[in-house]
């Protein structure tokens, strides 16, 4: 049968890469061949892709450009890696995926779920994640924590606080609006019961094989 | 008043760039103010953009993520060069823009209409240029020009003449069915009847200022 598509959204600082890691070992040790991959990326193209988007030098890229850059990266991620990957029975688990274009894109620059809904329509016509975990915490919280990694900021780090804000309000909207596939997670918690929180979305998917 | 958008299309070879200095030449002789640009690319970041697409290693671009990454190139080329330059009573003549994606992704790739005009919409609202001149000539003609060249072959330019043929059967497609824009023009005439024609479309917006 084929594989289940899991997806980690959140804003940055918020653990996603540790609970990722998290998810892999435990689906690993049940049995569960997993690929780990992430958005805007997961293929060579899409990588290209992804350092445009992310550049800080463009400092002056149209909005509907951002948005159709990312849907590019995911057209080229569905075809050649996610889709085949799926179809060959293994789990998939992405780090970010639509639901951080209506976050990102439409909440934070302003574009509209609308515009997002268009080209999600185009790109994917049906096809959703079977589960998406939300990790959310206060932008301050997260970005305190982004910026204590050290790295440079890329194009979305050098955002100020107002913009975070509207993709964390954007995000929830998300999570109430598809209840059934989202599980909203409090990462301001101790790292193990967020742990625990994943595990239990992970443990449902199982016992619905 | 807002200046005039003029599009020149058609496949490899047939006089795009000849054709473009003339109707250059000829307005600017006329105390027009002329930008002359190009698609996909003419900003910096939608130049990077052209790179992606006509980098003859992508081999297994999937179809979705060409057609997005023409329109994030044409959103970045409108937002920062089209539409200002337009708004500051300057003409602008473009080598190739929508229609060359109706023809090359909607027919050579087979993506279909619908698709592109799908994009087109969200992309450009009700905006379409004021003329568009399609120099026309069978795919043999225009390839063996464009290889007469030299220079290595592009993604694009790699494609086989069936490919060719169905770019320029959707080209004329859209010429029949947008029979007040267009204007087709037989490429394999000789340089100075195709120039006369040129420049009598040229000739008729002048007129219509």
């Amino acid at each position: 049968m084929s594989g289940r598509f899991i997806t980690f959204e959140g804003i940055e600082g918020v653990g996603k890469s540790t609970q990722l890691e998290v998810a892999r070992g435990y689906l690993q040790q049940r049995g569960i061949d997993v690929a780990v991959t992430r958005e805007p990326g997961g293929t060579p193209l899409a990588e290209k892709i992804r350092a445009l988007l992310l550049d800080a030098g463009h400092t002056a890229m149209a909005p509907d450009a951002e948005l159709l850059l990312m849907f590019a990266a995911r057209a080229q991620h569905l075809a050649e890696k996610i889709l085949p990957t799926l179809a060959a029975g293994r789990w998939v688990l992405c780090d970010r995926f639509t639901d951080a274009t209506y976050a990102y894109q439409g909440g934070g620059r302003g574009i509209g779920a609308e515009r997002v809904a268009a080209v999600e329509q185009l790109v994917q016509g049906a096809l959703r994640p079977d589960a998406t975990i939300l990790l959310d915490a206060p932008p301050q919280v997260g970005l305190a924590r982004a910026r204590a990694r050290g790295a440079g900021a890329d194009r979305f780090e050098s955002e100020q606080l107002r913009f975070f804000e509207r993709v964390r309000d954007a995000y929830l909207q998300r999570a109430t609006a598809h209840a059934g596939r989202f599980t909203v997670i409090d990462a301001t918690a101790e790292l193990a019961e967020v742990s625990r929180q994943v595990t239990g979305v992970l443990d449902r998917l199982l016992t619905e094989q």
